[in-house]
């Protein structure tokens, strides 16, 4: 472990990716724009998996797999779709290679495929095609349907998690024989964004509506939850779209209701990826390191002896030995770290590094006294603890550190959402404070595009929540009856 | 629910497609080769997925998770291994579509790419190249870490689970400072494959090792597991390779080594796929449809309420709501179908048909007389069950089953394993004995080669149990020291 990462106040950018590489989370691999996900960064990433694919069971969805190729055509059906998609697309044209003769592998020409093949950028194409052939009556649906899986978007500029060419998500793509039906699974899946983004990463979230310009290519409405980073720019961290027929029409999705009439299909589509993995490290990581909420920490607690010889570690590790299992008992993931070949100083900064939540210290005095040193991530705060009702103890913090981080990060969210009441004062507030901007707005899309082109600021979202206020838009003074969010964005 | 399927003595390959298909396990999907994992079939590769999840971290391993795409450069390499996989790799050349100006989707060909991307088809090229920035020291290995991914190998004839174009799986790249290291791990990962295939999916294996002719490109050493369909062809469940330094020394993967020295790192493959899916559909299901057994099986108990009128209904479901906690209690999936628009004999059919491992049917007479019926679906006996402490008699039933299932097929495996020492001996046998044939080979791969070209036979392993016994080679005639088992397979 090399020492020391850039601070986050003196270049936020540099700060996020020497965190990235330093704590081992993930690196650019040699395929442009491709990442490679290392296994603690992939051991987050699992645990994210995990808590996400239960409440996507538990409100009635089922896992499957479709192809990772969409033929040329079939991505073309939806014409918004393939606007939005069509020049970030991988294209596969070929499937062979062979030798020249000389001994260099070049492409064998005589096998070009006769139509292109993309690789899936999202899959509502492919997914509608086959749902073709699974829906003929009301009994088919609801028909609720999740993928994990990988998605490719050619990316000329990227970040680590953030924006890859390559990355991992879920996208779930349901069918409904209402419109009411698809609009009610649409916001129940942002409702279960919003609670994993809220009380598993701990990061407080705006739900709201995209406007026209920043809906999915595709979608008759995008739902989104907008999260917000250290430095004050937003973070999309999940969308849900209400897609209404378009799908079904661009793929002659039928069914017969319970009225025996024919009807196309409603459908809604909603997706979380890696990229939560940027905002978990932003929301949370501080100029030492990582800082993981408990929740979604791979190891929740360290332990670390320090000590002089064997005879000192063999009393420790006694110790240990018996408070291990207590821990797990708790359900708390631990490690002890009995390491010669490292220091204690070593250890502490590479955990600190990789935002374990707790360091269990403990030395010869500590053992005399019956004591440990606990030392929190998330407040730098050191304590001298009774080794009596040691896991008990740690059980509680854990739970502490979780409201901690997630009420830091709600605070720093609400100081960072300022009302500004003309053009003058919205470039001011960008050039001075960052995060939200709450501003009235006239609802055209000329208006959301000079503003983001003279500012670099976009509209976030339209908070569900809003509430309803006469005023007038910072730009162009026409009336409008509520405020939206304003940001500059990742 | 389509009724009927075509019986397995009529028609295996038949049997075995109407059998994924009608009991909705996968199909079909509109790209050449690419299947669609349907849910219920996704279900059952969940629990697969879960199960060798758990062994492999409790050998120690971590997940990771490394690119999709592979520069043709890197991919050849390792000679022996470009050699194994040209011919059958997806090629990426562009990154980008266009509007053709009359409205067509076309390629854009100025979005042509430098080097061409390769779809991965297995990734050693791509780690190895990523190892080299991981491992400096002996201190960084082991390094054991497994992916979960999807790749592609371009096959012209496919087959669903047992040969599609794109496939799931997971695969195991392992680093060591020695030769014997590596081949310990080769050995254990083959125990965890034979331990999975034996104990989870009820299937026998034989576990061995490959002829170098059917070794993995690029491997000193492929070990597999081998197991016996129904129509007495082989199937090769999982294979785990000793690599040697090949791969190390293609990418220049070096380590420092506790004396100081500078040599190159020892690697191990292995992997399991999507394939496993057909071996257990095979392995065990009957002319009614799907056999599962009760370890991976989704459902593992399914009650059909079987009622005149909404009284008896109410009675039977007050029972069953009374059941189900109990039955959960013991681990058991359940489920309770009360579905009033499909009959008990539909509903029998159905869960017949997607080899849910028990049925318990509850009538008005069960109701006063206190008991339930229980149809096992591995031996289609029925019994007339007490309900007081039916929660233990199921689980312990399905403890039974799984037994019973394994049995089966070992009973079956065991007398399809015939001894041949002629060739006359052998290929009668291959007309009128299907199963492993277990003969003596001069060791050669022309000899291999021959009776291959001649027979459709193969070898499909020298088993690792082998008792050593002097023979001569049932097509030279030379001297052997132990016989190797041949087969038609999969």
């Amino acid at each position: 472990m090399s020492k020391g990462i850039t601070s986050k106040s003196e270049d936020y950018s540099q700060w996020y990716n020497e965190i990235v590489i330093k704590a081992d989370l993930a690196e650019h691999s040699s395929v442009k724009g491709c990442m490679v996900i290392k296994p603690y960064g992939y051991s987050i990433w699992e645990k994210m998996q995990a808590v996400l694919d239960h409440k996507f069971k538990e409100t009635g969805h089922s896992n499957a797999y479709f192809p990772l190729f969409i033929p040329k055509s079939y991505f073309s059906k939806e014409a918004a779709h393939v606007d939005g998609f069509a020049t970030e697309c991988a294209v596969v044209t070929h499937y062979r290679l062979k030798n020249d003769g000389q001994g260099n592998i070049i492409v064998d020409e005589e096998a070009k495929l006769e139509e292109e093949l993309i690789v899936r950028p999202t899959s509502e194409t492919i997914i509608w095609n086959t749902y073709k052939g699974w829906i003929q009556s009301y009994r088919d649906l609801p028909l609720l349907i999740n993928q994990w899986a990988n998605v490719v978007r050619w990316e000329m500029r990227t970040r680590l998690f953030l924006r890859t060419t390559e990355f991992l998500w879920q996208e779930g793509h349901t069918a409904h024989a209402t419109s009411e039906e698809a609009i009610e699974e649409t916001e129940k899946m942002l409702d279960v964004y919003a609670d994993f983004a809220e009380n598993w990463m701990a990061v407080p979230v705006v739900k709201g509506r995209k406007t026209e310009t920043e809906r999915f290519a595709g979608a008759l409405d995008t739902y989104c939850i907008e999260a917000l980073m250290q430095d004050g720019k937003a973070l999309q961290a999940g969308t849900s779209h209400f897609l209404g027929q378009n799908f079904a029409k661009a793929f002659d999705v039928k069914f017969t209701n319970k009225e025996g009439k024919q009807d196309y299909v409603w459908a809604s589509s909603w997706g979380v990826s890696t990229r939560l993995m940027g905002a978990l490290i932003m929301a949370h990581s501080d100029d030492s390191g990582l800082v993981l909420p408990p929740k979604l920490a791979p190891i929740q607690v360290v332990i670390v002896p320090i000590h002089k010889g064997d005879e000192e570690l063999q009393k420790i590790s006694t110790f240990v030995d018996e408070l291990l299992p207590r821990l797990k008992g708790y359900g708390i993931s631990v490690k002890y770290d009995d390491r010669d070949s490292q220091r204690p100083g070593f250890k502490f900064a590479e955990y600190e590094l990789k935002g374990v939540p707790i360091r269990l210290a403990i030395g010869a005095r500590d053992m005399e006294n019956g004591t440990v040193e606990l030392a929190r991530r998330d407040t730098k705060e050191k304590f001298t603890v009774p080794q009596e009702g040691l896991a008990e103890y740690v059980f509680q913090m854990l739970a502490q550190i979780q409201e901690n981080i997630f009420n830091r990060a709600l605070k720093f969210r609400d100081e960072h959402i300022t009302e500004a009441n003309s053009y003058e004062e919205f470039k001011a507030l960008l050039e001075t404070k960052t995060g939200f901007i709450a501003a009235h707005w006239d609802g055209t899309a000329e208006t959301e595009k000079r503003i983001k082109e003279e500012t670099k600021a976009t509209i976030r979202c339209i908070p569900l929540d809003n509430k309803l206020e006469d005023g007038v838009c910072i730009l162009t003074g026409k009336p409008s009856k509520q405020r939206v969010l304003f940001a500059k964005a990742y």
